[in-house]
C-alpha cells in the first residue's frame, strides 16, 4: 500500500505513537520487550514513546508482582481504566444501545433503550442518545473523558459528512446525524457515523472471528441485507461512502419490488420478509422471525422449508461474494447467523457448486465472532480513529469535551 | 490509509526518492520548481533527490531553450530516452503483443504475433516472447536496459507467484507463467503477471479515462467477462488474487450453463457466445463479433436485437457493480465498448431503474481512454512497481538483467 504523499521526519513519532498505542489497545497490556518486537523499533525509543503515552493519561506501567528479581523487570504497559473512553451508540429499528467504552475494548458502562413510532424520528433518537451519555457519564470515574462517538445506523451512509442518506427501516431520508448529534452533546465533540455492516465487519475484523484475515465480508442481514468488507484490511467505502450494498444485487428483473425501486434484489430472496412469506406468516417483526426458527428447529414442515429456501439464496449469494471479492472469510451476522446455524450443510452445497474453485477452497463461512454486538464495537472503533491516529493531539481535544458533556 | 509498520528515518529518502520517479513516469517532464510544490519538499531536498536518480541514469536534467534569461532559470527533469525499460506482454486468445515501454510511458518498440491452435500451449508462448523480446532488444539504443517484464493474461493469477490458475480461454491450468519466463528470459529478472481486466484497470486509473478518480471499476467483456477493481486508490485482489470475477456473478440459478460450472452467471447473458447466439450464428471468433456490430449499425433487425439484448443484461449488471462498489466510473472494455457505443441510452436506463440513487448519481460509464491497450499498458506499469518503490536498489537488478537479455 503506497503512501501517495511525501514523509517528513517530523510525522514519524505521531505515526509510531499512534502505532504503539493502537497496539496496546487491540492486544490489551503488553510488556516493553513485547512492543519492541511488534514495533521493531529498539527499547529507547519504545520507552520515550510509553513516556509520552503516560503522559497523555492514556496508559499506565507497572512492574507484575511475583516476578523473578534475577533478571530486569520488563514493565507492563496497560490502558488506564480511568483514562479516555468513547460513547458507542447502535441505532436499530427497535432499541438503541449506548456503551462507553475504553482503550482495550473494555466496556464499562452500557444502556438498552427499546424505540417505537414516534421514537424513531431523528430528534426523538438524539435526544435519547444524549439522556443515555449523561446517566453512562455519571457511572463512570469522575476523570474519565469522553474523547468521541462512533454512532451504527441501519442505512447508507455519507462518507465524510455522517448524513444517513438513506434508513428505509428508519424511514430516515438526508438526516444529517452527525450534526444533529453533535448539536446536543457538545460542539467539539468529535462524532463519527458508520453503516451498520460496515462496523461490522470493522468489529470482526479487530475484535471477532476475523482477527488476523484482511480479506473479509460481514454480511448482516435482517429486514435489508447489507454488506461490510475488508479488502487487504481497508474497508471498501465507495466515493461517497455507499459501497458494500450486497442485498441489492440483481438476480431477477421479474423478481418481486424491492424498497430500493429495482425488482428481484437478493434482499427479496434472503430477508426477513422473504422469509416469513415463505413461512406464511403475515405479520412482520422480531417475534414472529424468532418464531419461524424456532417451529423449524421443532420440526415444523412449513418452517423447515421455509428457512431451506432462504439457505440456498444465501448460498448462492456467497457464492457471487466469493467471486467477486476472494475474501478468506465471510461472517454472517443478524438474522441470517440463525438460517447459518440451521442450514449450513444446504449453504456450503450451493458455495460448492457455483464458486470458483480457486476461491472457493480458500475461505470459511463464520458466525460473528461478537455474537449480536458486531456493530456497537464497530462504532466504538471508529470513534476511536482519530485518537489512535494521532494520540498527542487529543489533550486539547479531551479538555474540550470535558467541558461539555 | 495507516501504515501498519513503524516508520524508520532511513525509509525516508527511498519513499521520497520513489515518488519523484513517480510524478515524472506519470507526468512526463517536469521543472524542479513543479516538483517542489507536487511532493511539498522544499528545493534542496528536491535538488537532492534529483541528482540521485540523474546517477541511477533514470532521468536527464536540462534548461529549456528559448528561456527568459531575466529569471533563474529552472531545470527540467524528464525520463531518459534510453533509460531503463520494461517489457509490457498482453497474451490474447488470438496473439501476442509485447512492447519496450520506458520512463514517462513512452512505446519505443512494439510487435504483434498471432497465435493459433499449438502456439497456444504455455511452451509455444513464453517461446514467442522470447523472441519477440529480442526482436525488440535489438531495436533500442545499446545503453537501454530491460528492468522487469510484466505479462497480461486472460485468466485468474495467483497474487504473489505469477501462477495462471485458470485462463478457460487459452485452456491454461495451473500454470507458473512467471516461472516459464524467467527462465526463457534471465532468472534473475523480475516477471510480473496480472489478470487482464486487473491491469486494464489499473492502465486507465494511471494513464486512462480514470485519471484523477481512485474508485473505479474496469469490465473487461469479450468471450469472457471479468473485472478489475480499483477502491480508494487501491487494487481489489482479494486473498489469492483471484477477485475481481464480476462475469461469475448469478443471475439465474437455472439459467444457460457456464463454463465454471454453475449456471447463468452474467458472463452466459453477456458475453459474446450471448451476443452471437442471439443473433442466431453459429461460428465464435472476432470476426463474427465483428459483423454482429457491423450488421446492428446497418440497421439488420436480428443483429441490433441481439445488441439491444446484451445492453440490457449489461445495463443491469452495472446497476448492481454501482450498488455494490459507489464508484466513480465503470469503464466498459473490450467488445462490450462496442455494445455501449451502440446502445448507451438502453444501458443508462437500466442503471436509472436499477441502481440505488445515491450511488448512481456519481457514477460516470466511459469506454476506455487507452482503446484497446489497456491491459498491455498496465502491464507496462506492473513491471515497473517494483522500481518506483525504491529506484536505489535498480542498478544492480539493471546489470543483471543486461547480462542475460
Amino acid at each position: 500500500m503506497a503512501r501517495t504523499s511525501a514523509v517528513r521526519p517530523e510525522e514519524i513519532r505521531r505515526h509510531n505513537l499512534g502505532l504503539l498505542l493502537g497496539e496496546i489497545h487491540r492486544r490489551g497490556e503488553l510488556t516493553r520487550a513485547e512492543l519492541t518486537t511488534l514495533l521493531g523499533l529498539n527499547r529507547s525509543t519504545i520507552g520515550g514513546l510509553v513516556s509520552d503515552l503516560v503522559s497523555l493519561g492514556m496508559v499506565t506501567e507497572y512492574v507484575p508482582a511475583g516476578r523473578d528479581r534475577a533478571g530486569r523487570p520488563s514493565y507492563v504497559v496497560a490502558p488506564r481504566p480511568d483514562g479516555p473512553y468513547v460513547l458507542a451508540v447502535e441505532i436499530d429499528v427497535e432499541r438503541i444501545v449506548s456503551a462507553a467504552v475504553g482503550l482495550g475494548g473494555t466496556v464499562h458502562a452500557r444502556r438498552e433503550t427499546p424505540i417505537e413510532g414516534d421514537g424513531r424520528t431523528p430528534d426523538a433518537v438524539t435526544g435519547q442518545i444524549a439522556c443515555d451519555a449523561d446517566w453512562i457519564a455519571g457511572r463512570l470515574p469522575a476523570s474519565s473523558v469522553l474523547i468521541g462517538v462512533g454512532v451504527s445506523v441501519p442505512g447508507t451512509v455519507g462518507r465524510e459528512n455522517g448524513v444517513i442518506e438513506h434508513g428505509p427501516n428508519l424511514e430516515w431520508r438526508g438526516v444529517p446525524l452527525a450534526d444533529l448529534l453533535s448539536a446536543r452533546l457538545g460542539a467539539q465533540l468529535d462524532v463519527q457515523v458508520g453503516n451498520d455492516a460496515d462496523l461490522g465487519a470493522l468489529a470482526e475484523h479487530l475484535r471477532g472471528a476475523a482477527v488476523g484475515l484482511d480479506n473479509v465480508i460481514f454480511v448482516n442481514g435482517s429486514v435489508g441485507v447489507g454488506g461490510g468488507i475488508i479488502a487487504d484490511g481497508n474497508q471498501l467505502r465507495g466515493v461517497g461512502g455507499y459501497a458494500g450494498e450486497i442485498g441489492h444485487i440483481m438476480l431477477n428483473p421479474d423478481g418481486p419490488p424491492c424498497h430500493c425501486g429495482s425488482n428481484g434484489c437478493i434482499e427479496t430472496y434472503i430477508g426477513e420478509h422473504a422469509l416469513l412469506r415463505a413461512a406464511g406468516i403475515d405479520r412482520h417483526g422480531p417475534e414472529e422471525v424468532a418464531g419461524v426458527f424456532a417451529s423449524a428447529q421443532q420440526g415444523d414442515r412449513r418452517a423447515v422449508a421455509a428457512v431451506h429456501t432462504v439457505a440456498t439464496w444465501l448460498g448462492r449469494t456467497l457464492a457471487t461474494l466469493v467471486n467477486v471479492f476472494n475474501p478468506q472469510a465471510i461472517i454472517v451476522g443478524g438474522s441470517l447467523a440463525e438460517v447459518l446455524r440451521l442450514e449450513r450443510a444446504t449453504i456450503e452445497r450451493e458455495i460448492d457448486a457455483r464458486a470458483m474453485s480457486a476461491s472457493r477452497s480458500s475461505v470459511q463461512v463464520l458466525t460473528p465472532g461478537l455474537g449480536v454486538e458486531s456493530s456497537l464495537i464497530g462504532a466504538s472503533e471508529l470513534a476511536f480513529q482519530s485518537m489512535l491516529a494521532a494520540p498527542d493531539l487529543f489533550p486539547v481535544a479531551i479538555e474540550l469535551a470535558q467541558s461539555r458533556v
